[in-house]
């Protein structure tokens, strides 16, 4: 079998990856989920025809979203995922030594099974730190109360299942769920598709209300629409300073080897460089 | 009409824009010139169909490839734009007061004339400093010696016409072009594709031989293959510090006004610091 996977973002403007076999395909309650192997990614996670994420491009959306927070903190233990149910996000955030406990929240186990089985080398499921919990995060969230000291928000798009991990309320359970020197950070969409704006301003206008710092930082995500990604950092306290966050930064990487292909102390630094027109978006 | 524009950057991998009608399409003595009016982007211009910009993301790749390399030289008289016959590149340069003459040699004037039609607002055609020259680029450099403050290399893929564009003996004759205290700059393709690396590999050695300071920066380009996009910066002196193209950068955008969409201070440092996978092709 061949065919071509296509994933319009406007009208009909979008990328087009060639597939040689369609591995899982699945309807759960929540979404369809399918496993794709293409003719340049490996590997491909689509939910609801939407591209989440490729055994070869996966290292870039896991590494920023997972390491600007945690070496943004000064001794993160315990940290909160909501999503992220491939398991690249907690396999980042366990190369941490000082993670002592990391609840995985997905609410839809087939996401797991898929990439348990089509996705193997992506999680690292074995790490007896990690906690898997199928229930939906809101709600999880919600019960939780100066409890960690990370939240990562690793989330789909705002339609659908995830539409209410943009919403103001669920930011302020995330709030009420961190120790009182907390940070948080989330996958905020593509500055150049307009019709994710909405979502975004509101993101980052809960964030701005509740927290006492956040700001937006970009990565390259050569699968995600227009290849430009947005994540929120937020803080319960002021932003760390750099020194401190390039200090820990240094010893922190210098603990992990040299294993990560995106992420180092340049880019994290350089990354909440907006342009000018990603800016006024969230002005 | 109706139809969609592919190109496939790797096997059947790339990406798609609705085209509602093919503006103009020319078979030149060098290449296929195409302009498409797109669903998304406004009008868009192809070359042998590679997406070359579009009206409404041209401004990323025209201020980097421009405003870094001329804020990088203490005052930029007079400047040579190998290629760039959409004029994107020239009406950044032309921003700046310091600028006396811009030479823009594009080999083949049916790019010039198609964007003066179809892409008006691109080009500052009308500015008396701007010296347009319809010839081979590198025959001019060979012939030009000790004379420009700043050369940028505006050409297409390293397929094609543009092919010497990449080679070393092409940046040996843009060091005996630029003055002592030259400064030089090219669009060097996107990390992502790894067909393109050979190319990248040879300009970045080349520079690295023959200039006293070479690095690469980065920009985020959604029409251009993974929406990454590298650059080349080279210079015949030390690179200036931070401070001082700080400074010149802060004064040079006060002049400007508020005109651009991409570019500051920021994103300027920022675009330097390179994701490890990113690093390692030039190592």
């Amino acid at each position: 079998m061949s065919e071509i996977y296509t994933e319009y973002y406007h009208k009909k403007t979008g990328l087009v990856v060639g597939v040689e076999e369609v591995l899982f395909s699945k309807q759960s309650p929540y979404q369809k989920v399918e496993i794709l192997k293409t003719d340049t990614w490996g590997n491909m996670m689509t939910i609801d025809d939407m591209v989440m994420l490729s055994e070869k491009d996966e290292f870039v959306y896991h590494e920023m979203l997972a390491h600007v927070v945690m070496f943004s903190h000064p001794n993160p233990e315990k940290v909160l995922i909501i999503g992220g149910g491939d398991g690249g996000t907690a396999r980042e955030v366990l190369r941490h030594r000082s993670v002592k406990q990391v609840d995985l929240v997905e609410i839809d186990e087939t996401v797991v099974r898929a990439s348990k089985e089509f996705l193997p080398q992506i999680g690292n499921w074995e790490d007896v730190r990690l906690h898997v919990l199928f229930e939906d995060g809101i709600e999880f969230v919600k019960n939780a109360s100066n409890e960690y000291d990370v939240i990562i928000i690793d989330g789909s798009d705002p339609v659908g299942p995830a539409e209410g991990l943009f919403e103001k309320s669920f930011f302020e359970y995330c709030y009420s769920a961190l120790k009182k020197d907390g940070v948080l950070t989330a996958q905020t969409e593509s500055p150049w598709i307009e019709s994710y704006h909405p979502s975004m301003k509101k993101v980052f206008k809960a964030l701005d209300i509740l927290f006492k710092h956040s700001s937006m930082f970009l990565g390259f995500i050569p699968l995600y629409p227009a290849g430009m990604w947005s994540f929120a950092f937020a803080s319960k306290t002021s932003m760390y300073n750099a020194p401190e966050v390039t200090q820990r930064i240094e010893a922190g990487l210098n603990e992990f080897g040299s294993d990560l292909r995106y992420y180092n102390k340049g880019v994290h630094l350089s990354s909440f460089a907006l342009p000018n027109f990603v800016a006024e978006i969230i002005r």
